[in-house]
């Protein structure tokens, strides 16, 4: 990508209003009228901020990209978590979740009791600690004993795994520009095809069919060539403040050679059990049925896809 | 709705950048870079305005609400006139659409060759001048023979329609503010009930199931009121310049004495057999599958919605 980082300050005008601008999604952007600007800094790796706006309560941006806001960020959260851990055969016992740190995954996460261990590698401890202060409603995932934050790097973390370790690897990460894009490419892939068992599924933040095909397209076909024997398959969810008002995943599963099956993906073989967790609240969105109906693509977006899909 | 109509002047700054403001998604809109602004005017109903933006090509804008850009529209007049037809027992031969000046949908119903009469009864003709000028894409659904267009009241059209005539009616109208907010009233659904054969489909522009719940529960209500005997159901298709990048279509049903049976439009009965059509090229949105998947909705509408859907 010829793209560069943006700066929330770069779209906040005198008035009170910000302009969501990227290059992108050059041309347009969602606007939002902020209250309070509740932080404004910069880690080592991003621009960090945090708005108080009355149409979607807090927002956190990181490099002038809206990441999550309190009244939408379920969405996201529920289906990059339970689209991977339902869909796989067996239930999920260790699980990798790479970037995600505002903790919104993990909370979701900590709704599947068959887990045993919860890995987070997180590039920027500074996303982790503005979330702490302002986004208790997603920081409360860092609470669940069986997860352990490692701050480093996501791709360094993967690739010193050990082979066959984790049942599913969760890629919570931001746009492919900036300090995410090596979180596209194909190094990432066959590390993270390296470090799944048998049988394991990869779930990534998949960008928008209606802004960004040709990086999905590109993106579908790497997996293609790197999840050999295994699937590869695309689903979305609708969400207001992600450009285009959709986000989707790439969802990859690793061959088995012991059962030699293809998981389907799109079939959830099993629910949240911890679905109406008493802490944590009913799930808003996921459901086995929009499960499925995620992975059914609008008709041109099939076409364009289809060569690089399993289904 | 306390709601009053905008105008597009209301959102333009001086920079060339329109942000879509109104009092049914306050604190927020989106924001596209306007490249000349091609129409600008007031006709008896209201104020109409065509923009020429980089990131959707032209643009259409009635009382400061974005109604179509060249981009994405297929998707909204592909799902809202696909669905009711392909949902219905027999073939259409007999479809009122209600608004839908710009000639969107009449595209969309010109590829079913059951048709023998679609009637338009739009109330402003400034629209359809307007899309005859700057739309021709859309406005080619105008040429169709079978097409008869009707500048008038669409109440009253439909009040005054013969009993039982119509095999579907579709309403692709603006918001609840300004002139269509008739149009989501009882007197309204009761006529266009009347006006329905027995197991013939009205199907609605129906809002956003993020941003106006309260509204869509208060309409599905009154529809299961209106529609005894018949079914209700809610679908939404993915659009990027609508509100929160959705929009969805309340689909119901009137009961068949004859057959008993009840309709389920969620299962299509029959394909769009225009779908490859050489003038108007191939479907870009709908298909069977994205048919079905429409009717799927997030947990969190699902839980609002179910006492007054039929499914």
């Amino acid at each position: 990508m010829a793209a560069a980082p943006g700066t929330a300050a770069q779209g906040l005008r005198d008035d009170g209003w910000y302009t969501e601008l990227s290059s992108l999604w050059p041309g347009q952007g969602l606007s939002l009228k902020v209250d309070e600007v509740l932080y404004q800094g910069r880690s080592e790796f991003q621009d960090i901020a945090v708005f108080k706006t009355g149409a979607f309560g807090k927002v956190l941006v990181l490099d002038g990209a809206i990441q999550c806001t309190e009244r939408d960020e379920f969405s996201y959260q529920e289906m990059i978590a339970h689209l991977p851990l339902c869909a796989l055969a067996r239930p999920a016992k260790k699980v990798l979740v790479v970037g995600g740190g505002d903790g919104g995954v993990l909370r979701e996460l900590s709704r599947h009791s068959s887990l045993e261990a919860i890995h987070m590698a997180e590039i920027d401890g500074g996303v982790v600690e503005a979330a702490k202060i302002h986004f208790p409603g997603m920081a409360i995932g860092f609470s669940d004993p069986r997860v352990s934050l490692h701050i480093c790097d996501g791709i360094k973390f993967v690739q010193d795994a050990e082979e066959n370790t984790y049942d599913a690897i969760i890629v919570d990460s931001s746009d492919p520009v900036g300090p995410a894009e090596v979180l596209f490419q194909q190094p990432f892939f066959e590390a993270m095809h390296r470090a799944l068992k048998p049988g394991g599924v990869v779930c990534t933040q998949g960008e928008s069919l209606w802004y960004h095909l040709d990086i999905i397209k590109g993106l579908a076909a790497m997996c293609h060539t790197v999840f050999v024997g295994g699937t590869v398959q695309y689903a979305f969810t609708t969400i207001p403040t992600y450009p285009s008002g959709q986000i989707g995943f790439m969802i990859c599963s690793k061959a088995d050679p012991e059962t030699q099956a293809q998981l389907d993906p799109r079939t959830p073989k099993r629910s949240v059990d911890g679905a109406d967790s008493a802490a944590l609240g009913p799930l808003k969105y996921y459901s086995p049925e929009v499960h499925s109906a995620a992975f059914v693509l609008p008709a041109f977006a099939k076409r364009e896809l289809q060569a690089s899909l399993s289904f």
